[in-house]
């Protein structure tokens, strides 16, 4: 068994890595940090935990004490300050933030600020398994992917490392667990019946992760090396709000060679997804219900005959694909475990 | 006075043409009309209606008979069995099916059948009132426009009449209601946390709505004559459905002339606009809940700097400007009454 | 034209009252109060009223400067501090929130504090239109009754003004926005998918209103006077919280005398609201959907021919017939206007 | 590996078998039986199980094939019909329907027409396993029992084991995936924003199975015995829909002898359910969403000190614990596997 603690476990990623951890037969939870909750049994932060054999809350430093692998679901800047001792006690880390996933320019240029621990960047490998699994086997610290990320990602990968694409247009909905608890904005009676676009085309920062992610693939082809090549990559993203609790659900919009009809498109996310136990690749368009608590993304291409257009659609969970099965799955190939333990690759329905 | 009555009011728009007619300071509805519920008291058919001065449902030739303005809110291919009688009995007709919103050739490649009322089409004109005010005066026969189709062609018809583009790309949400009254597939079970594509980019008919729409923009100019002439427009559109009654959002992703930046274009959409007051322009991004139950369309125009794309977001009810305020309006210019009778530019909230 | 302010502008009884009084064809709207949002245009704080011809708010006082009369939808406690001086003034004043609603020891024993200002309390009448109108009239001081509490006492106000009735057992469920703009726990993540209750049993405020309503009625009959008589009566009931934004039901299970059946207590109710515009009694079963927006309530008494005991179900929407909308009636009969003037008693569907 | 079949697949509660089957260790689905479906794969029926490792569906006969045990999810009717077959072959059946929970004669006279196989229903146990847990064990047909009826008779057994009740009034709300797949009045459009009564005091069928098992537990005491003694209960039962999909909250208000105190009912809840691993009694309000997906009630009893009832809640997800939760349970235990296989007691959230 190893013990692993979840930091930030107050907050929906940290929920979503409790349910996953408590069906790892593998991995026991010795420790729930959450700075304001400290103290409090598992059942008063979260109901649907009430009676679940877990540690009660403690402050972080007195959560991971114990852990040999720690989950840090914390708000962006967080993670750099914890990680450098972490670490330095041998323990493993999966953080869940945006904290190191770029290169240090890049993190000041889309964050605002210097980063606190340059020095752990190129330890630091990125966490989209079904892109960098090799590099990831072993190594102690992984930066699990940012939410839309993953969504479009995957969606896209296939093309750019054929050297098919260099652009995309994305338009993305999210359900609201995305912002996080208790976000400004995200009120019932605001939400429900409302649908809006966020920060958008060149403003949200998921934008150049999604650029460094493609601009890796159209580099380096199939497996990725987090901090190696790098071609150029441009993509327009606009995020919107969908008055749902989770989910995402990308269209992308990119120009193919005109040679290549919907069989060679078919057959080149065949032979790059295949052997996946987490992506599905179908010709039945995605919706997020069909991924609903799963460890799941849903890849469908569709060529617009019309245009020449085409637009491929992918869905996941925002909380489970986009962020917390993901981090679980990350864990399991660092520690060389079985990757699917843990995790759900079917939803809930209705 | 004037005397109307509604064909199809057991339907979603139906409902909502009664909630603006009730409204209305001129229109008295003397009728009725629905297959399926002839005999049935307003009440029983809709119940926020319980009890309202209005008739009881008929079969639609009786409900029609003592009005002078017919709505058929029917679905497409009745109104063209309808709507010659009709006219022959000296009345005046708004329909809000798409029988009488493409040239026939076109109606039949994209409807898989003949147009039945062929000799009409030359009289119908297109009720998009912001670009077809000065034709629709008068007329006997108006097409309503399709709910994403007016979204759409609104928020881009400026950029396509200065002939700055040619063609989009546009990923629009809907909800539910747009489907109509017990479709297939809107279970609140299934509906509620999903959000999905649907009929993907080249398949939706409203496509050949828009193009032909923006088409004649770009030939014509301010002003359009639904007849007159088109210059080539190609889109791209993509609808999804989002777990929500009512509300349409398009997200479309344009190429504008390099030289211009936003205070050029924000001048062209004033210009365009400003005397209009179903239109609602604004640097602050739209949504959906900010135009529920309201005759409004709501753009806003935003510029990727560092890509080049803009996207173009717009908002509207689809019951309302969408379908049955659009059509409310479209009767008073017909009867030259003043636009906004019956209409409220306002929204509910929360 | 009457001049009127509201103060509490920026919450959602606040907007509600907003949306009836541009309506209303003899009130405009002078000033909009807000402490927080002093200086803004209403669309900053109101996107669905962006353009509309409405002041920007200013702070309370400016705010009612210069309307004869003003609503307050402020949160409890406020009113009683800034009644006094606006009576003073010369103006009249409806107060949305609880703080003239109760007699100074229950007030003191219901809400934890003494109460500001009970020299007002004897000149305060209590604004449940269809029970209290002849006393209404001519008023200055109103104090608009609890959301919770109109479903209710309308309810069971026939039954209890027959003698038939002295206690009540009630469960009722409201949409979250009764809670407020930006309360805690209303979270869309967190309220979808859930019901559930609060306050149980005893514990609620508004328990203490609904039995001072009944007791009354018990005492006096059809039509009541605030501080007269009144005999006791019991109720014990638990709200809920439903996944939706507006709406309240209520479910009164009564024991009436063995001897009456639905004829005499379906007469007992047509007597008592049979000229009343806004209660619709049927029946039909009441859903909140059926007055969504509307200044109406639903009531159906239904008789458990296996147990004797009847319920009584009401539905209204809790921020219109159950706040603005009755706020807008009660500034009606004080000032002898026509009493629906500014009101819709039909819903929007869907 | 026990072999398992699911009549009924295509339905929400069929649905939700194959979730818990799928995880569950020591089961195999062998047959997916549906006359709607036959010859799909499991992925065109649903979404969230395209992939999973499940046999295509077939008719019902053939579906049972090489089962050891079928489940029958089938609508009220059906499993009279098909289980004296199977049982003849046999197999053993947990059926969800109706057919098998009541007596020849109560079923007559609530569902409305004879029962076909009278000569089984002395052989069917009543499967609320936390009531009947003895008698369940090797027996070969159990009836499942409704979704209201499990939360309403588990909340009051042990005050009316005890002897302290024999009456209840009852206001439940429930997620409209209650009324199955396509049920009529489910739309999206006509659901959100809704919230109703239905089948009103004393009509619902679930009244009989509540006073059934709560005047069994007055006869019997602690464990029940399905065909054995039965004393009166009555109990006035109104479900209301809530716009959510799953859930269930019952609230039912009883009167204790006046001598019992909190911590005298505390003490008796906790007796009787202390060791049960899917009850959770707590003082915590219950709340639909913290059970959503989970195999659990959450029962809270509470005293009104002001009128002297008492208000019992409990919540369920009537899918899992409602329905499909417990039949797996059930058949755990009558085949003597842990009776946990394949069941989370935790849900999901948010």
């Amino acid at each position: 068994m190893v013990a692993v603690a979840v930091v930030g476990a107050s907050g929906y990623g940290g929920a979503e890595l409790l349910r996953a951890l408590i069906r790892h037969p593998k991995a026991r939870v010795v420790g729930l940090g959450s700075r304001g909750h400290a103290g409090a049994p598992v059942g008063r932060v979260w109901p649907q935990l009430a009676g679940a054999p877990l540690p009660a809350f403690a402050e972080p430093e007195e959560a991971a004490r114990d852990a040999e692998v720690v989950f840090l679901a914390t708000p962006n800047g967080v993670a750099m300050e914890l990680a450098p001792r972490l670490l330095a006690e041998g323990k493993r880390v999966v953080d869940l933030s945006a904290d190191f996933r770029l290169a240090a320019e890049r993190y000041r240029r889309w964050y605002g600020r210097a980063h606190a621990a340059p020095e752990l960047l190129n330890e630091a490998v990125y966490g989209l398994v079904e892109l960098h699994r090799p590099e990831i086997r072993g190594k102690r610290l992984v930066a699990n992917p940012g939410c839309y990320v993953t969504a479009v990602s995957l969606a896209l990968a296939p093309l750019a490392a054929a050297g098919w694409i260099e652009e995309a247009l994305v338009a993305a909905a999210s359900g609201v667990s995305g912002a996080g608890r208790d976000a400004e904005g995200t009120a019932f009676a605001e939400v429900n019946e409302d649908y809006r676009p966020y920060k958008p085309a060149g403003t949200h920062r998921h934008t150049v992760e999604i650029e460094q992610n493609l601009g890796r693939a159209r580099a380096q082809g199939r497996w990725l090396s987090t901090w190696g090549e790098e071609a150029p990559f441009r993509v327009s993203f606009t995020p919107h709000l969908a008055p749902m609790t989770r989910g995402i659900l990308a269209t992308a919009y990119v120009r193919l060679p005109a040679e290549l009809d919907a069989a060679d498109v078919g057959a080149r996310y065949a032979a790059f997804y295949d052997q996946e136990p987490f992506v599905h690749v179908s010709a039945e368009l995605p919706r997020t219900k069909a991924v609903l608590g799963a460890n799941r993304v849903w890849i469908t291409p569709h060529r617009d005959k019309r245009t020449g257009w085409w637009a491929v659609f992918s869905a996941l969970d925002n909380l489970v694909k986009g962020a917390a099965g993901q981090a679980v799955q990350n864990m399991n190939v660092m520690l060389g475990l079985e990757e699917s333990l843990g995790l759900e690759p079917l939803g809930l329905w209705p």
